[in-house]
């Protein structure tokens, strides 16, 4: 473990709950006394190779994923590999017909809500609705192989499906090109995977880490009212209609066609919205009734397919699937399009999707591992959902990833492990093979009711005033993320919004707290005046505590800061006839970094104050800081008399130089 | 202050530097004892709107400029604001006849260096030499007025210069468009003083802080290099030299006009130089000889101007300046330049040349002052520098600021106030009015060789040694700006090297360090056990400090980071026997903030260690995370004994629990 590994056996023993105890513990002879002076020491030495490989592993394997390895016979060590590969290895030889039994009920149950999202989230991708159902097949299947969530059901989901509908569209016209379109949706894909899969192998998975929750929420809601805008489309029964994707084209196009609008579609669609609705607030409130709303999409869309069967002559105006070609995916390799003009829209595209796919996967698989205490490897996860896009891009798939409403749904209905996407895989071959042609009367306008109802959960309104309660600039990071997606486009909105969050950091430390510190009477304990009351400053003393690493972004402002301190302190002495101020304390637990700016303002900020007469003293310097302070020689500037372990040692030993001078 | 103002008069009087003493005090009836276990408090409450407007305080006011105002007479008030605005006010009255003569001398040697520098300058710019010289009359006199430092010596500069040419060249050719080129320089000089000023106005003035140090000696160094580069042009006496600055085409110009190389330039050229860099070198070893390197350019000038007229019948390979118009600086506020299709240049241009500028003048200001002890407050210098821009694009003037080179000079001359600018402008002035023609014959090639011995002084290889010793990133951002100023682009090196510098806050921030503590034995002070060798492992404990605040980019990783200590400690345990592990303490002193993400991270940190029967203690959080955490509830679920002032006391309580409950 590389810490030294004496310990105090039982600390209790040397500590006292009594006043009168401590008294003999602290005097007995083999105890330092509490005023010994603690000499500060620097870390232990390490060359430069060391250091980076530690600064590497701690970079890319700060899970150290072959702990598993270590101290193991060779042919022990071939079956983690396998397993370390390919999870089902490792869950499979315990699996049993109890977990089997769960796993059917759950995997029917996510199929059933699987194969209206699927067809309906093609829509929305503007690709052909079989593109949805096979992209609820082979993806399933890849993953229960390779992942090691147990509760993912993964399918194509809305927010990667809209984005990826959208960016394409700029480019190419799915009305005008299909087939185009539908090549560059796979390249998007194959790209989309090859993104997802590298991340996971150079083990970059923290890159997803800078979209932030509140960038997510803010994002989520914006990307929910732009697809449930989109829907107007089907809800309403126009025909032409605008391919752009931002609020304000679509809008101006749902009124310049009013002419288009027809209601029997509006009257059939606002009926089944309000049913899903319904069912979905049932399930909320009572999550035991789960299977209603899971239930209600495929109902949904048999009573709607008998209601336009049966009505078929007069209902002209409603739009209906059509034929849907029965059959496994055929493959799609051949389709891949890598010519120069369009090949970088569908990298863009595929890079972006990939990012929000992943996103989604990792979160989803995430919070269910907690939930069930088992742990998800991102990277590894990353690998699973890039290979399982690949290969799917291949097989006629589009960009797939672990969904949010269905996992819940497979939680809920009881999945133990990755078979219920296999029983899910199955469901969608038997309907592949068998049911196409019962899709053809399903109505469109159902398929947006259902994608209405899968989205108006991203709308997370109170997340969103929990985030203004607790910190207004993640809020407006939200807000950003929100209305760039609404106004602007989905990239852009997203990239304002991670430069946001990122401005939030670099704010904090070009901006840093300083506190001045007091004394708690009766101990060591030193703490900030201004919310301690019971602190007190000790004379001749301004002790500050720097709440942030030293850089070039904030050394100028520290400096002026500490002197606007020291200005302020002399200032209130003169007015309360104090003592002179004889010493400053920087207080260093916090700064845990300094670079060659920060050294510098350390060495000026001294120079400055021993011009004044003023001492500067360090104190608790962290490792690294420490280091750099020595290498550098701006500790033998500061004397013997400028570096303490702690600001009570330092203030004690100060006063008694002092007083023995006086 | 609004902190408390209560203060222990004389600290050392309850310590003690005796062994024996301790115990009486510690137990005396007026102090708490040791082992009272302090609540953790929360920050004072303030509504958003106070919070706000401190932190805006914090963030444009952090120098609370306005002090000097404060419970003053409105009539003084009136002289402070005048003073403040006008900081000639302030120095004025005191001037005397002694302070002036040091002025005079100062003013006369930094005019002997400014003048061959300003034409030099201007020439680098690509701009008429005369325009160099315009530019060392007006703006001193403006800075003189506005300016607080006492020792910068205003003019035209090396890199600013430079990247102005550069960038404006790639629009328009100077050759072919000289007088739309000017129209431009003037133009963008205009923007440079509306951006400045703008920034101190705005009080913006940490944006220039993001040009760390490190990033800036390697521009520095690749400006230098390119600078060299393009006086090649002058010393070969090459015609038709490349329009571009990169290093590739320049090095390809010279040795593909091999026929142009004029030996009498040559050799003219290289004699000048090694004079230039001899005086440059007894000035450097011997400080007292400043006046040998300050007087050596117009030395030369006057030298070579001589030797060019003496011989000027058969020197026809030697280009020579010719002629100059006599006078003052024409007005050009008619030659501004705002048509669209060039503007973006002028824009750009001017806010990377003020930008730079800006760095140049405020660090050369700040070093200075911190020598002679008194203060330079930035964004009163931007507005300074900024309104002599603004008026100086009106005066036929591109753009200045203070120079590093002529203020050292100045500095070392005995500069005393801005009267020594008054003075260089004056000895300018007289220039511009008399003794132009006296300029016909000064070859060109001298003024290349005074630029190089300028420009060398900024290739400081061992300031880059030593940020290879102490900060290996650091040197990385360096060497990026080096590589990136000289092979790819001014404004692109430069935002290559900010990037990087950015990255490093960011890394820092995404994987931040977590350290095992023990207890140093005797005392209550917990440090890193790797780095003091004396520090114990408390048994049943694990201590981990976090040296980062917990942010969404790196809450992940943190959680991890901690669930693997947990593990290592656990294998240890198993291993070795140890006593089972109960409880895992963080402490939150170098936590400086949290946001949203890092809520939930420690709240689900809980409830996974919960479920592994291990308790979480949190140790000294400070205030803004205390208040966080106390407002989303998430303390409530750590119960009472889940926060403590400090690690001590909750090692010590928490013992003593176990123990009573044993």
């Amino acid at each position: 473990m590389g810490v030294n590994s004496k310990r105090v056996e039982d600390f209790s023993s040397h500590e006292s709950s009594t006043i009168i105890k401590i008294p003999t513990e602290l005097s007995s002879s083999h105890q330092p006394p509490f005023e010994m002076i603690h000499s500060v020491c620097l870390p232990p030495k390490k060359t430069t190779t060391q250091k980076l490989k530690h600064k590497l592993s701690e970079i890319f394997f700060p899970d150290d994923p072959l702990y598993r390895f270590k101290n193991q016979q060779w042919s022990r060590k071939l079956v983690l590999a396998l397993q370390f590969l390919f999870p089902i290895f490792q869950w499979g030889p315990e699996y049993n017909l109890k977990l089997f039994r769960s796993d059917i009920i759950s995997g029917l149950t996510i199929a059933s809500l699987a194969i209206p999202q699927g067809i309906s989230y093609a829509k929305l991708a503007n690709l052909p609705p079989i593109v949805g159902l096979y992209s609820s097949f082979v993806p399933p299947l890849i993953y229960s192989v390779l992942g090691s969530s147990r509760h993912l059901a993964v399918g194509p989901v809305s927010i990667a499906s809209l984005v990826m509908g959208s960016m394409l569209g700029e480019a190419v016209s799915y009305t005008q090109n299909p087939i185009l379109f539908l090549q560059l949706a796979f390249t998007a894909t194959f790209f989309a995977g090859l993104f997802q899969a590298s991340l996971g192998l150079l083990r970059l998975g923290f890159i997803i880490d800078f979209l932030s929750k509140a960038t997510l929420i803010g994002f989520m809601a914006g990307a929910a009212v732009i697809v449930s805008l989109q829907q107007l489309k089907g809800f309403l029964g126009i025909v032409h209609f605008t391919g752009k994707m931002q609020i304000i084209p679509v809008l101006s196009s749902v009124f310049n066609h009013r002419d288009e609008w027809s209601w029997q579609t509006v009257v059939m669609g606002i009926g089944f919205l309000v049913f899903l609705l319904t069912t979905r607030h049932i399930s909320i409130k009572k999550p035991k009734l789960f299977w209603v709303s899971a239930a209600a999409p495929l109902t949904s869309i048999i009573l709607s397919t008998l209601l336009v069967f049966c009505i078929k002559s007069k209902a002209h105006g409603i739009s209906v699937i059509g034929h849907l070609p029965k059959g496994l995916n055929p493959p799609s390799s051949n389709m891949l399009y890598f010519d120069a003009p369009l090949l970088m829209v569908a990298i863009k595209t595929g890079i972006v999707t990939g990012i929000l796919s992943l996103t989604e996967g990792i979160a989803v698989g995430r919070t269910f591992a907690s939930m069930k205490n088992y742990q998800v490897d991102g990277n590894k996860e990353m690998m699973a959902i890039g290979f399982m896009n690949i290969i799917g891009s291949c097989t006629s798939c589009f960009v797939t990833t672990g969904s949010f409403s269905r996992s819940a749904v497979s939680y809920n209905a009881g999945a133990k492990s990755a078979v219920s996407n296999i029983v899910m895989a199955s469901a969608v071959l038997v309907t592949l093979l068998f049911l196409m042609p019962l899709f053809y009367y399903t109505p469109n306008v159902i398929l947006g009711a259902i994608i209405i109802t899968a989205v108006i959960g991203l709308i997370d309104y109170q997340s969103a005033l929990r985030l203004w309660k607790v910190d207004k600039l993640d809020f407006l990071a939200c807000l950003c993320s929100f209305f760039g997606v609404l106004f602007i486009s989905v990239p852009l909105g997203l990239s304002i919004a991670v430069g946001v969050s990122v401005f939030k950091i670099l704010l904090h430390v070009t901006r840093p707290n300083t506190l001045v510190l007091g004394n708690i009477p009766g101990t060591h304990i030193f703490q900030s005046l201004n919310r301690y009351r019971e602190a007190l400053r000790v004379s001749s003393f301004l002790i500050l505590s720097i709440e942030s690493p030293i850089y070039f972004a904030n050394s100028t402002y520290l400096q002026e800061r500490i002197l606007r301190w020291v200005r302020e302190e002399e200032e209130w002495i003169k007015a309360n006839n104090g003592s002179t101020l004889k010493c400053i304390i920087l207080d260093m637990t916090a700064v845990t970094a300094i670079d060659t700016s920060g050294i510098d303002m350390v060495r000026e900020l001294r120079k400055i104050l021993d011009k004044r007469s003023l001492q500067l003293v360090l104190a608790n310097p962290v490792g690294s800081v420490m280091e750099k302070l020595h290498q550098t020689k701006v500790l033998e500037a500061f004397g013997l008399n400028g570096l303490y372990l702690t600001v009570g040692e330092a203030v004690a030993d100060i006063s008694s130089t002092w007083k023995a001078q006086a």
